[in-house]
């Protein structure tokens, strides 16, 4: 079996040297590790940052193999996050109108590109019943208006419970969130924005961009947080634009960019790549 | 001789077939010619854009074609730029203590990539009077402090207006220009900031981007204006970063990224390529 | 009603006006127009290419137009085509296995952004018979052995010809087509080839990719022609890869690739923005 | 005092705790590790790559160091490169009349960003003579002819011996350096190729990749080896091109992907992040 270990703690001597032995203790051989410093090495306020794949000749209750892991975790004052990289994680997928993102998650699912094992897919309107149903995934229709909101969000969050869901991706997902939903689910859901953050913050920034004349457009995928657009960005990317692109043209390369950046998110999230520290993140490779 | 003419004017009927007759009337050969319309095509308010460039059997002199142009001019109320497309045009390259975009520029003018008659580098500092000298480019040292500013502008203008500058280049110079000053180089001042604008507007966006948690940098190229960072964008380009970037190799990424946009935005304005419409611009191909 | 013209003739004086001439004579207005001339102005043996986009007051007859254009088009040896600019054009996709390409283009469509009368999609498999009856798309499913093949082609060109199809998309097809059987489609046959050529030319390019240990790895749309991977390029694109990178990953990371660039390719020829010209391609803005 | 380790072995259990051990024994702190497997972990055959970075709280004789660690080299049969990390590296340029990389690395070098210390730049031509000296690097002129290559290969390397030098850049050197010559430098010598390899192997690329109608051109930066072309890729990046870029307009396009990719491949290098592996490489973050 593949284990992955996520780590953090305060930068100090030896926790590299620790956790190897403790592997090679348990018989597992390290094949791959990535270390990262937040922070000057020897300064006090560094915080280390440690992704560790490795595999075990036979299987291991992971809850066990933390348990035998507490006494380092201890000392060194870490934060430990330990899985077995073979599950694929319980996901679901919230949709409004848009197909593209939706779509493009559903076919990389299909090829065996993602480790997701995807459970449901909730939207606030019923257009992509037939693809949901089609692909084999369970399709929930919440629709929502002003006043039904809270009642509406408290059944998506039964949905997400009853599925037993770790990750929620919002594929361009119409509606802002409340504060209390995203609390359920901290660096859990995954959102694409579509613009290059921070310009173009808010409302229609694809009209903002062809106003300001920009010659790129972009996306960014990030943790949805109580800050609206003020998340831990996952990915980002562009595209070149010029004068010849109306607002429709923009949208639709916007698409496209949104589309691959959103993915790249979800990819790096399902193999445990992610860590969090403060509003950044650590992506590692 | 190849001639190039850049026009806009209300959009309406028969434009392109009269400047096309006018220019065969004259035995021009038009080699390449792109149209743009701003606005939408047959309502109100659209905005026709055209560059032509195209050949004459002989010699010509501009100031006599234009006058022959006029009554076309007129009856479609034609704003009109005719130049010789061989003429390089008469510049100067501000710069500070950085000397990546100075470098590059020089670079490239001395390899015949530009079309630029490069007449003086004009700097706050005396650093870069050797490169520029040794490159066989006259170098004017004018030192600035907070209260020199205005003599020192007027000093600028003096050298500029003495070597019969049409484009000013602003290499990374690190004084921020009066609107006056701005105001005698309308559309002729092209600076360098060093981010993707409009996000991080203002001092130390590599700072503000490693804060962020940026997974992206980027460079803008645009004309001054009295607005600081709001002027025409003429070009933009972005390069992926990580978790590892810290400020110091956030900033070593951009000036890659600088040196290019700059470079093109530069290369660009030489060559007639862009049109200012509002605060964005059209870019010809 | 909105026209695009695509022409192109020995390089000369005057066509630009006179074919500007013949659109205002007819009462319409360009909206759009790019020239290139190949090969030097002026020398023997240069080449015109324009594709001009204009409005017509009233609906016209294209076929009385062209005719009406045939003393302009004798006079300067040109070659024309002229299109109803919003007349969506007769598409059949040609897929086998492998998804991502064919549920790209059916997205995009559904979305409207192809100008695509998509009529058939054609598979030597079953797989995607549902995605496409799901989307309202008649599917063929025609099976291929190494002894059916001429029958099989046959049977292919007959849906072709019962669908009126103009354009043939092969979204990752997998099998290679017979000469004859491209020859009843010049130009009119659209291939994704997942590498970047002229690199890794034939079979298993991303194992090849992983062998030489290249940093980026790409995909090239090209008009299918008799010579294999040797038709007019219509698009590439290129995505860096590292030595973390197995095959696998690679062929992942690939199709990212040939499904943005296909998709790019597809549109320019549904917009008419492609004009060949011996074994390369002239792609409009 | 930073250090940094580069080292291969055959893949097995233990490697990474073993060296972890051995740095924290000396009271080193790990700040940066990355490994790498290349093979199927498990299986024979699977060689394990890794690069550590690590502080040692005094200064230390790195020849002492790798002494210390021969046991634990010798146990896992690992090939070791132990450096101090601060060192920065001797090396030449060699040019030819072509400024762009040159200058390029002259800019990067004195603004302090790539850890070199370039000691000479050597050319067959006498054009840069100034620059160099402008920038304080020596220069040595050694034209070459058919007949005169034997000797003046013996003249360079006798320059490069003089100097100290372990690095050689071939900054656009227009020589085919002999397969003895290369045999003096394996691993330490770094060509530009103005391709992306492996497509337009050879001579006149863009004139190639202009005639193919491509719609990207590439630069690619390899170790030299005795197979013109083959050697290990560190590098690649394409750009965009189109139908309107000619020849010369393909080469100066082509100039900038080479001065950033040769740039990005030297950093590597004097940062000790390449490994080389068969003929791929592996390039740390």
């Amino acid at each position: 079996m593949t284990s992955v270990m996520l780590l953090s703690c305060p930068d100090q001597q030896g926790v590299v040297a620790a956790t190897a032995q403790f592997i090679a203790g348990i018989g597992g051989n390290i094949i791959h590790a990535e270390q990262h410093v937040v922070g000057t090495v020897g300064e006090p306020g560094a915080v280390f940052f440690q992704r560790v794949v490795f595999q075990l000749p036979d299987d291991h209750d992971h809850a066990e193999l933390l348990t035998a892991f507490e006494p380092t975790a201890t000392r060194f004052q870490m934060s430990v996050d330990l899985r077995d990289n073979s599950i694929a994680m319980p996901t679901a997928i919230m949709a409004s109108k848009q197909p593209h993102c939706l779509y493009d998650l559903l076919t990389r699912w299909r090829s065996g590109e993602l480790r997701m094992d995807l459970r449901v897919v909730i939207s606030n309107h019923p257009d992509h019943e037939d693809i949901a149903t089609h692909m084999g995934v369970p399709f929930v229709h919440l629709p929502v208006t002003k006043e039904t909101k809270p009642a509406q969000e408290q059944a998506v969050l039964e949905t997400l419970g009853d599925h037993g869901i770790e990750l929620v991706v919002m594929a361009r997902y119409m509606q802002i969130l409340s504060d209390d939903f995203i609390g359920n689910y901290p660096m859990r859901i995954i959102n694409i924005h579509h613009s290059f953050l921070p310009a173009f913050v808010g409302a229609n920034p694809y009209r903002q961009a062809h106003e300001r004349g920009v010659k790129l457009i972009g996306a960014t995928a990030h943790y949805a947080t109580a800050d609206l657009d003020e998340g831990p960005i996952i990915a980002q990317d562009t595209t070149h634009v010029s004068h010849r692109d109306n607002v429709a043209e923009l949208t639709a390369r916007g698409r496209d960019v949104e589309t691959v950046v959103l993915a790249r998110a979800v990819k790096a999230h399902l193999e445990h790549r992610v860590a969090v520290h403060g509003r950044s993140t650590i992506v590692y490779n």
